[in-house]
């Protein structure tokens, strides 16, 4: 058998030059049209939640970015058949007429992609999907209206996205009164499924409230129900300050491309000034242990690729102070405790915050808060108007009912996560926690079981999701690492809480059985001792005292 | 509380033109270069098998389409520290010089997207991304070498990707005598981890020959062994052909923009022209159904929304039959069952092969194969220079142990999917399964526990898969449904070889139970009865006859 004969070829077998004519590029709008469930629009039902996701995310941003307290209007109407228009208010700073036609209809354009620090979006994807999603299962463009503080008019425009090209195409455009002072207004017409449930707009509201006390937002739902989720405090979050990448994690490449493109023209400058946490000394020691050919003063253009090797070693021996952690605003351990008291009652709460640490060059820093014990059912309650209401239906959902496994709140950067629960790193430490050690149920590589919430935030300037629809975190071994030591930490006052709590039930239990026993003891003691009925008595009185009094030593 | 008061904003506070002008686009390769564990490069083991795969796929597709035998060699060297060279060569049909830069050099681009046939490849990514990894890490450029059949001279290529644009960077170029007649080695440098065990190259090119047995493959691991996977069928799989989608599963969106792109003139010529599995008979069906306002010579591009949304239902609720199956190519039964038997032995095998369906518009089938039944440990070898080798490594990670979980094999158009099991349609599909029906151990929820391996394949013309990686395919509702059915097919004929097991199993122990008793009742009955010894061992093995047919019946 001759492997080289091509001779035996099959009829429609192609040639090289054939199979070169058929090369072409893919516009990575047709390629995440194609590829929807990436962008997180695969079902009906799920593309609703996704399209409303992407909006209030956005809309959260820009009013963070700006200084305004978010107040934002989340609208769903059902249209026709399996129609529906997601509509998106905010009173965010509004947009710039040149910028919003290529924000809404262009895959891949915005500002925080190219910035080292926390914020919700990251890739310039969301709602240009959303609206591209739009595009293709009604074929209507997004309806936009933006008005900028100051400016007399909003403008409003129709955009979709030219797919082959990955270019915005505007329908329509004109400039109008609008009663808001300012900020923009998205609505969207998709195919889309309208579900109660863990997976539903209102739990992705109620946990985004939890992360999120400082924005309030009201959702109107197709029956017409207006459910509102105020702030509980009147404060902007700290803003996140920009940083540059920290030198642990940087890869060789990328360090050698840094080399080629840095304005810096020594190599002490480049290390300073491109890297976070590094100052003049670090710098020193760095230069020194990568060898006699560099020097303080080597221009960063011309070292060769043995020199960016050695250098690149010399960092990851040196030590380097951690980041600075301004570019991450943790939740804060007083507000996570009281947005989970708030929108999930239960018998006890904790919170550990781990200190920032570093993957790949960024920064990150992980929450973990817990909420043990489920009040009896809520109940119902009546409304004004006399009818009945299940009370808190959203909180169902977050706290697990006895014999269940536990809920996962997943947070990543303040957005809550919904789907792709078995993936995520959270779920991942959670599974690799030992519960059992502390005091509950849990069989291995298993979600514990027990009447019980664990909320997990990671923060990060650089959020690794496990896919573009930011549905999980991928589970870098290092973000591993620190969730599982903040589980471990919460774990321990768990434990401390249940064994005060069996404590207590033991010792009400061991009352009982006393206060049942003690009259009977008290007459055999009179029989015995032939007391009187007084003597009997107050027998059995300082018999009580002693033993309370022993019980509590 | 003014909330559309904004005079308190924080002193870093942006405003819309701050935040206007921070707008940019963002490459996709600069986008795929920070999330590089969307391709498959989140690991240095996982990168190192990434790498090998991509580059292993693109030559099977490039030699099938050519119409060659695919041969294959693969090597893998350490470098030094944790930096590898990758070299993957075939024999396959060499690329055209003027593509060979951006095949290699730039994400989104290739010759797959845009057509609808099963192919390995899809998304014109996977190489170039492996080469931006190499990039990354190790800081140099890829090293093609092609030639194609009749050219003198092959072309030698250093390519490297300008992330910034997402354009192929050529830093050398040059022509060279090359032994082989035609075909295409690319080796990569890049950041890696060799390691053994289920998650390895050997078990990837195991997996794939069980796939692909037209294919040879050599593999050169790192300390010199040759490993062989020699092909078993001397003759090419047909080629599939390309087909256009089926009108069930179009969404409205996508059906507006083909009316207004289509070449057609009519209705009737768009309909049959655009779509598979639509004749003129099933086109009048679909108009007639469509309204008044639509006739067979409606000219496609006046079509308004409304006619064409009524188009759309139109074509939901008309009969037509499923889509031609030739754009798919199946492994085939009694390939899967012969590849099956070579790579791992079982004491049970069997296949099932469910007909062609269709999801979102895109045909797909699906092919189960079940291996029940562990030999004794394969044990060791000597080979040649009297060396002791553990026999068939691989295949240890292919069938599960008892008590184990059950080892899922899992394939789409070919390819083996080794990552993220959890989150992949078929693991879903065997999850959802009731394998206790079939004489299986079970929990609810979970895999079956059993000396077993499951394998599945899916093939498709556009495989939905939960990240560019690749890994996984994604669980589309028709899909799910389809393995559900193979695997029922295959447990049916499991649960049957199972009880006929335990039937012969029963039977043998009542066989060993009877011979030992047998002459103990002998002697009794020769007590009590007073027999000689002949009239004893004559009655004995009377009864042993009888016995013996009584089980037969």
């Amino acid at each position: 058998m001759d492997l080289w004969n091509v001779s035996e070829r099959q009829p429609t077998a192609a040639t090289a030059f054939e199979m070169g004519a058929r090369q072409r590029e893919i516009s990575v709008s047709e390629f995440f049209l194609r590829n929807r469930h990436l962008l997180g629009f695969d079902t009906p039902s799920k593309a609703l939640i996704t399209a409303v996701k992407e909006a209030v995310e956005n809309a959260l941003d820009a009013c963070e970015e700006a200084g305004i307290l978010p107040e934002i209007a989340v609208q769903i109407h059902n249209r026709y058949g399996g129609k529906w228009r997601v509509v998106v208010e905010d009173n965010g700073p509004g947009i710039v007429e040149g910028q919003i036609a290529r924000i809404f209809g262009k895959l891949l354009y915005g500002s925080k992609f190219h910035k080292l620090s926390q914020s919700r979006g990251q890739q310039g994807m969301g709602i240009s999907a959303a609206g591209m999603y739009g595009q293709l299962t009604v074929g209507k463009p997004l309806h936009i209206i933006s008005r900028i503080e100051g400016n007399e008019l909003a403008n409003e425009l129709y955009v979709s996205i030219d797919t082959a090209k990955n270019r915005p195409d505007i329908h329509k455009k004109k400039q109008l009164k609008w009663d808001r002072a300012h900020g923009t207004r998205v609505s969207i017409e998709m195919e889309g499924l309208y579900q109660k449930g863990p997976h539903s707009i209102e739990v992705y509201l109620k946990q985004s409230a939890i992360a999120n006390p400082h924005a309030t937002v009201v959702f109107q739902a197709p029956n017409g129900e207006e459910i509102r989720f105020e702030r509980s405090i009147d404060e902007l979050p700290p803003r996140p300050r920009e940083i540059k990448p920290h030198p642990y994690g940087i890869e060789l490449g990328r360090l050698i491309q840094m080399l080629s493109e840095t304005p810096s023209r020594t190599l002490m400058q480049f290390l300073v000034d491109e890297f976070s946490s590094v100052g003049k000394k670090t710098g020193s020691e760095i230069i020194a242990r990568a060898g006699k050919q560099l020097t303080a003063r080597s221009h960063p253009k011309h070292i060769a690729r043995a020199q960016a090797s050695a250098l690149h070693q010399a960092i990851q021996h040196t030590r380097i102070s951690a980041p600075r952690t301004d570019c991450i605003v943790p939740i804060g351990e007083q507000r996570l405790l009281d947005g989970l008291r708030k929108e999930l009652q239960a018998d006890f709460h904790t919170v550990a915050t781990r200190p920032a640490a570093v993957y790949r060059g960024n920064p990150f820093q992980v929450e973990v808060a817990i909420a043990y014990g489920r009040p009896e059912d809520a109940g119902f309650e009546l409304d004004d108007s006399g009818h009945m209401h299940r009370k808190n239906t959203a909180s169902e959902h977050l706290i697990a009912r006895r014999n269940e496994p536990v809920r996962l709140l997943r947070f990543a950067n303040r957005v809550p996560l919904l789907y792709q629960q078995s993936s995520c790193a959270i779920t991942k430490a959670v599974v690799q926690t030992n519960w059992r050690a502390y005091g509950l149920q849990q069989t291995k590589g298993a979600i514990p079981i027990a009447p019980m919430g664990i909320l997990v935030h990671v923060a990060s300037v650089w959020v690794p999701y496990t896919s573009e629809s930011k549905e999980a975190v991928a589970p870098y071994p290092e973000i591993l690492k620190e969730i599982r030591l903040g589980l471990q930490q919460c774990g321990r006052k768990l434990a401390h809480y249940l064994r005060r709590r069996m404590q207590l039930q033991r010792e009400y239990e061991r009352r009982i059985y006393i206060e049942k026993y003690l009259p009977h003891i008290g007459i055999a003691l009179q029989e015995i001792l032939e007391l009187t009925d007084e003597e009997r008595d107050s027998a059995v009185s300082r018999l009580d005292d002693v033993l309370h009094k022993s019980r509590k030593t």
